[in-house]
């Protein structure tokens, strides 16, 4: 491929030590750490057949510069499965270069190929750099969301 | 059990003429209306073993005042599954009872049996009532969603 | 005027004894604590021609219930005067009664006399009690506030 | 002064057919059309001393690049004026020259030489890349505005 392209693809194994600083990265911004078993899990459910959790990269001349996690559920008001994009994040070599975008737009040509007619992401509200992007590729659907931490 | 009381209870399948008619009650508040195919494959969703959708209603005296429906599914961020309160709606005879209340803790308990540590749902930013009630129960986690139709 | 009716009337000096803890009861409610000399101040524009600092109160069988305080402002966007409703509150007293939408309207009635076009408020989006009242008598406008403590 | 110096100062009389455009400009934005009768009240009152409303502009080699447009008024829980930042815009000419954020510090030190402890503005839910920059010079406060349109 052309020095310098930009491709965006499926993850593979030996993508883990580049995959893994993004992941961290990633979880860092939202000022949290994961256990490793958590890592551990999330990685190997993108290998597993059985498993709907999938994930993108953007790489850049044999380095990775972003990614993207996404799975398919259930919903009550369509027949087809749903697609949650859960994690977006490109690093620093990835600024100006439209990574986000690709990488979003990605997931939509996953979720068609799998039949889903939706694609749907939560930001937090005051993630104003990231709603930038956001308001381009999608809508605010002015949905929010509530939680509850079960006590085990 | 004593006249008058409000039970929270899995669906049975005896249990669609009363639970149709909230089911559409539910959609004309969203402004929606569903073709029948979505709310058969949904309804038969619930008895499906190989299916993570489920349903709950609040019946009093033979009659049903209230539906939640609830899914598991995967996520990123945890190794255990996901609980995502899809649904809740209450007529016009629960009101006052507590039975929105009732549903959500429901949920709470199957989640928990299940093995999730986290219940989580949407709701339109200006659902004032609902939000009342939301804020009493779980925690407004300060994240919006965005979404994208899918042409195929 | 008969036993029972709530009034709704413009603030006299007379009034303080009561209006004072109402305004503590709001205050309280905002999680902050006023020094005495802004309290002092406030309550003597209420009387000062000078000043377009207004307060209205509720009564009834000679307690007070509520209050609201409303005020006027220059506008860019229009020659008339902007009418700020600053501050809302009803006491337990005054619960089921529409206390706070009559407080509300009586400012909609006084804005009109002053020859204004518009009245506007602010509350916090997680405040959902006092929304479910607002979306009744007025429009949520999607803007949010910003806002800077300046160092002296 | 220095060819190319971007700089921030009180509107004067002869800005108006330069300011006129940037005025066009920001109410285009808001997808509103002011009848001329409310933009010449408001060009009169910068000039007026009795009148709370002021503007500013930017200017860089006699060209406006922006304008920002605040006023005082009264507030029940301080004995100071608040200032309200009405009006904020920038045309193409002042992209990426910092002059969004030049103008509203202006205004903060117009505040602080007022006396007043607290500068604030509204902005649109939605509007993200206005709140980029703000989120770096103000704090989102949480506070969403209602408001009520009278009929006369």
């Amino acid at each position: 491929m052309t020095a310098g392209t930009v491709v965006v693809r499926d993850v593979t194994a030996a993508d883990f030590p580049q995959w893994a600083p993004l992941w961290a990265g990633y979880n860092t911004f939202y000022e949290r750490v994961l256990p490793d078993a958590v890592t551990q899990a999330t990685w190997s459910r993108f290998f597993d057949p059985a498993e709907p959790v999938h994930a993108l990269v953007a790489e850049q001349d044999g380095r990775l510069l972003g990614l993207v996690h996404y799975l398919f559920h259930r919903a009550t008001a369509m027949i087809e499965m749903n697609c949650y994009l859960a994690d977006l994040f490109t690093n620093d070599a990835a600024r100006g270069k439209g990574v986000g975008k690709r990488l979003i737009e990605a997931v939509y040509d996953k979720a068609r190929l799998a039949g889903c007619s939706r694609v749907y992401w939560q930001t937090h509200e005051t993630n104003a750099v990231a709603q930038v992007l956001y308001n381009k590729v999608a809508e605010r659907s002015g949905f929010i969301v509530y939680r509850r931490q079960l006590q085990s």
